[in-house]
């Protein structure tokens, strides 16, 4: 089974693909869609609706991981990060249905075995996790990579109770 | 020239068409695209997405006009907000690069020629200005065309200055 990973965000987008049997996970790809701030809004948007459409293409994942979003702090940024993640969602949600959530606190909690992990902590698992030699590259990607494993961790429960 | 005109939410979606020659305009037709709180947030936007490919499928309008965000109080709102404009933009931003966006207070301004003028006035002013009998309805819908006719005043100075 094939998973896609996605750490939404309108100046960089991570993404990572895994393929897992559900306790085995193997790397496929990541990296991170980028847009110009310079670009105005729509043509980012755009950007991101035809990236994540090209990955959807590209690896055919059965099933979509997003890292949720939380801000306590700034109205506008959460704004245009919402865009960004709509942007996202649709491409996504036009080829499956399954997508699913999770908070930062459940991927530090399933990827490290504790929810107050560090970024640190969490790349050095997510290297581990998938046996590859260096940190994932951006943060964003490796954030991405951490969702999906996440996701491969949790499919059994999710199976018996499927959330959404 | 067909003008879309749209007040983006995630739950109520208003939507005007009028067709101008920059002093007169004409009703074609407004309504709005309402998604459920029940459904899974991938396929609100979904619907919000293929709903907004329709109406420029429908009306195919040149130009797009859209209400700007300002939340202050509601990051999570903020955040649903800013996902169900995402999925609109990348729906229009398929078709057309000329969206243009308007603040509260500009709407105001241009409508009734002052930025503080309330709901009712604004209401008051669209039904006028197109001619018709009844106020539009829901809201989100008379906001639209507020908003449509706020672009089609303004093309004028937009045409010398191209402010995205």
């Amino acid at each position: 089974m094939v998973i896609l990973g996605i750490d939404p965000g309108l100046a960089t987008m991570g993404y990572g693909v895994i393929e897992t049997d559900g306790i085995r996970h193997k790397l496929i790809q990541y990296g991170a869609l980028i847009t110009q701030p310079k670009q105005a809004m729509p043509q980012r948007l755009r950007s991101i609706f035809i990236g994540v459409n090209q990955l959807m293409d590209l690896y055919n994942p059965q099933e979509v991981a997003m890292e949720e979003l939380f801000f306590s702090k700034n109205v506008t940024t959460g704004i245009a990060v919402g865009m960004a993640r709509g942007a996202a969602l649709v491409a996504v949600a036009q080829r499956t249905e399954e997508i699913y959530e999770y908070t930062p606190m459940q991927i530090k909690q399933a990827v490290t075995g504790q929810g107050k992990a560090d970024k640190h902590q969490v790349q050095m698992m997510v290297r581990a996790l998938l046996g590859i030699r260096e940190v994932p590259k951006p943060d964003d990607a490796a954030d991405a990579l951490a969702v999906a494993i996440t996701h491969a961790h949790s499919r059994g429960a999710r199976a018996l109770f499927k959330i959404q």
